[in-house]
């Protein structure tokens, strides 16, 4: 993992505080950094209805894209576990902005392009 | 609807210019205000897999969320179409936190325990 | 609730046995009844990634269309606390097929306009 | 692509017949072949809401689980374009059940865990 990084894992350690996961237990906090050098934070926010919890590295994401910031160079994801990895939602998610982006989980660094080879894409409908 | 939420309103409206929607090109902004008084914009955040998208109301929420803030008095929501009421989804992610807030569209102002009665909750789960 | 909505009931029941619901321990089964008089069911499929969880509810419907039947009349759902409802994700997948389809539930019947009043709805996109 | 998944795929293009795609005018299909030898198809299925749409490939599984198969073999995906892979979200409900299932799209096979490296498990949550 590239130095540089160290803040923004220990950013997103610092987001699980806020974790609202009372039906899993499990707290997630993930950090991303745009190209502007802004970092917006997320943790997870789970739902009674399990499938509208909401995974932190997308919250991480939307409030990025809601505050006009689309273009990512990084995100850290920290969790109750240490090693969690982003689901493929998230990496679907991470990949309409920034396919190329660099992940960072379990102390190590990837690339958004080695955890979700051949994405599907909007190139897909024609947009 | 309460003229004390005329600037909750202002600002779903202004939170519409950062909707990222290229794929329903329907520009939707939200607004919430917590219990504390502060408030957390949001906007629609599209994906190529449609499924992956997610609405203003909920980023909005998501975003309030993360920074600490989990009780609600108020949502305004905005859209091109100016009378977009919040889909099932988002009514049922407001259920979660504040099952009594307000909630403000086309000029209205409804609770959202006439827009979700008979709600699902986690009192179903025994958390 | 209409007498006979009674198999329906049974059959919802039934389709509990199905469910994937390691991560909530929470069974739920759901029986629609097409137009046509065909009943397909569903039960909940969790996922360990919380919110890619799907409820019983929207299976069976998801079930039905792609089978070739999009018009329904009523649903039925059972669960293991005998009495939730539909969660607002399904109400709104309801919505796009059938506003006033009958919903059963805690051995009561509603129409989904009562459920979910003031529906978002695909025309406020001009689809 | 191995020959003896030409059937399949063959189920996945028969399926696109009954998309439900008013949005995304984006017809896709699937089919998903059990331990046991079962075949069950998908289609996508779109909501109003976005974020509520459902894939083909999602379908597919949630249908066989609902019906009691768990484990696959392989699943096939047809789609308009021709090409389409499968989103991330439908990575991971796949990875939920069989981590080593074949993949087959624009005429090639793939192992989900080539398509999903490094996946996010319930292990991580102690489940």
């Amino acid at each position: 993992m590239d130095k540089k990084y160290e803040g923004l894992v220990k950013q997103a350690i610092e987001a699980m505080k806020n974790s609202y996961s009372p039906y899993s237990k499990f707290r997630v906090g993930a950090a991303v950094l745009t190209k502007e050098g802004k970092v917006f934070t997320g943790t997870n926010v789970e739902n009674a209805s399990y499938g509208l919890s909401m995974c932190a590295e997308r919250v991480a994401i939307f409030k990025a894209v809601s505050e006009g910031y689309t273009e990512f160079e990084a995100m850290a994801i920290a969790s109750a576990s240490g090693d969690a990895s982003p689901c493929g939602a998230c990496r679907q998610v991470m990949q309409e902005f920034s396919p190329n982006m660099k992940v960072i989980f379990a102390g190590k660094e990837f690339s958004l392009s080695e955890l979700l080879p051949r994405p599907f894409s909007g190139g897909s409908l024609n947009v």
